[in-house]
């Protein structure tokens, strides 16, 4: 479902790969905005699906004068880069976006406007540009703030970061609206917030204030919608990022939580020699930590489902791993990507009863 | 012990009182540079121990020319302000300091050079302004770091934010030190920096780094003490901060905790309707969460005493709570403030036999 908004090109020079292009990736399989094209010289002339497998029917081409010959009046950069850089080979397509006039999407690290020749270009050209992980300067402390009354929260947690809790809050958004419910996605990374058009990139935030930006999000997307779908961020058993995940966490103050894994995943990713905890454990862990910051006599947040990411594996190893998940934890599990429809509509069947029992038990 | 450093004078017009002036009393109870004057027109003449129970035969002065004249080569600001503004009556003074090449101090959230009078008397004057609250451009992502082998890593607890975490820190690392011990303390908080003149406001650094700046700091503070002694940052139950104190906990990775709590609370300050967790619970909380981002067979992090607040009871309630601390959780429990030596001895007491029984462990 495309609606109105920005006609965007996804700028991957060189790098429109799956490896490579995460966020273009993201953007071609879930954004609600028109892309018409992607910006890669050395695939020029294909279809994008046939390099992601997703954006069928929008082809790649090979500048940014072409993405505007196609109507772009955007730019989003599509890949991320180490360091959060922007790519050198990126800086001539940029000012010559700016140059035009079109608006600049970007989540690196690096501000584009510091680099004084991007700077000169937008001066002439009157481009502007939108920092994705720029967050709001006025956020509250968290914990003052309640979502509209009825509305169900939802927030995808995880075994470790990067295991596609993205992913999973958006397809389960799209399973919750194919069933007829209105479900509002809220991003909180920087590729959520390009697919979104909107958010906040909490692990950007000064620590004091992701607890808040994660509140002020849960209760804004509550004025439009019945379910309230949270983006997670890293994990509590992760040594860097922990906290970024207990202030979501505590500043989302979910009904209703989804475990997410990477099923080929032991161990933390980047800590080679730390275990991953045992999905049952995960469960007990993430339901203990919602209560902490809550009154005792509130109704407790569950996890009532697993998705996993099956994607390493071979189809007998997904399905066992599916099965394992189920086993382990007493919860429905799927795989909303590899399962498609079936593993999407299996977790929010788990969510709409879940929520059920919840009213009912009111 | 006040050792060599720059002669500071504490700025606190109209303010030199318990109740605004925090970083002002931190500071001459525990700074190890030479304080030589407190500047406050409104109590100028008297002894600074007269009005806040700390800085015996430290004068208060009624300008910055007077805190010249007794020797200041930086002012400190020595009160907090809310919103975090420079108060408008500090302006002249911290011109004239700044005019006279002086350095500034200051933990405030505005910064001091954007105030364009300000600058301009930096300028003319060639005086330095150090943000306490301005966090390193370099920080990492916390986890693949180790503190120095045979350090003991100390972390202060609490029930709540402002329930005197830095205070028992500092108190602690006192006791240690007339043990004869070398004891470092890690401040994490605007005030404690003061005292210290160095350190990471954990709670102004961006999200993803508040591990990896406690771990900085316990790694570098390891190479010049036995005991690493860390100033904790809200709680884990805090609806706000609870992130905050998270990414402390595992960055920091402390051995041994201390729980702080303020004996006249009973609901989280600024939340009256959510009640603080009894401590038996806080120190099983503390406890596991600490082991979420350890490997399984690592050693177990312990909360080995409870320090109380017992500041706003009266004596006959103090000892009970005490009484009480000790007998719900079965550990050594003592205000280290009413009780002086004694109480702070108890805690370092505890602290020296839980190490010890760590190395036999082994």
């Amino acid at each position: 479902m495309r609606e109105r908004g920005p006609r965007v090109a996804l700028l991957a020079i060189g790098l429109f790969t799956p490896a490579t292009a995460k966020t273009a990736i993201g953007v071609l399989r879930y954004a609600r905005y028109p892309v018409v094209a992607v910006i890669d010289p050395d695939r020029a002339g294909t279809d994008a699906s046939m390099h992601v497998g997703a954006g069928a029917g929008i082809p790649v081409v090979a500048t940014v004068a072409d993405a505007i010959g196609r109507g772009a009046d955007a730019i989003l950069v599509g890949t991320a880069a180490a360091g959060g850089r922007i790519p050198d080979a990126y800086r001539p397509a940029l000012a010559t976006a700016l140059e035009h006039g079109l608006e600049v999407w970007s989540g690196l690290h690096e501000r584009v406007l510091a680099d004084p020749g991007l700077r000169a270009a937008a001066e002439r050209g009157g481009g502007r540009v939108r920092e994705l992980r720029e967050p709001p300067a006025d956020l509250p402390i968290g914990g003052h703030r309640r979502p509209r009354s009825g509305t169900a929260t939802v927030l995808t947690v995880g075994s470790d970061a990067a295991v596609g809790k993205m992913t999973v809050s958006l397809e389960i958004v799209a399973a919750l609206d194919r069933g007829g419910e209105r479900a509002a996605f809220v991003p909180t990374g920087q590729t959520g917030i390009a697919i979104a058009g909107e958010g906040i990139s909490v692990d950007a935030v000064v620590a004091d204030f992701v607890a808040g930006a994660a509140e002020r999000m849960v209760c804004d997307a509550s004025e439009r919608a019945d379910w309230v779908v949270v983006e997670g961020q890293g994990s509590l058993t992760h040594p860097g990022f922990s906290g970024v995940t207990l202030g979501l966490l505590h500043g989302s103050a979910p009904d209703l939580m989804v475990l997410c894994h990477d099923a080929s995943r032991r161990t933390v990713k980047g800590y080679g020699e730390l275990p991953l905890r045992p999905l049952v454990e995960l469960v007990r862990l993430y339901e203990e930590a919602a209560r902490w910051s809550r009154h005792p006599d509130a109704p407790r947040a569950r996890v009532v489902a697993v998705a996993l990411n099956t994607s390493a594996l071979d189809g007998r190893d997904a399905a066992r791993a599916i099965f394992d998940a189920s086993a382990t934890t007493g919860l429905p599990a799927g795989d909303p990507i590899r399962e498609g429809v079936a593993g999407a509509d299996r977790i929010a069947h788990s969510l709409r009863e879940a929520r059920a029992e919840r009213m009912a038990a009111r």
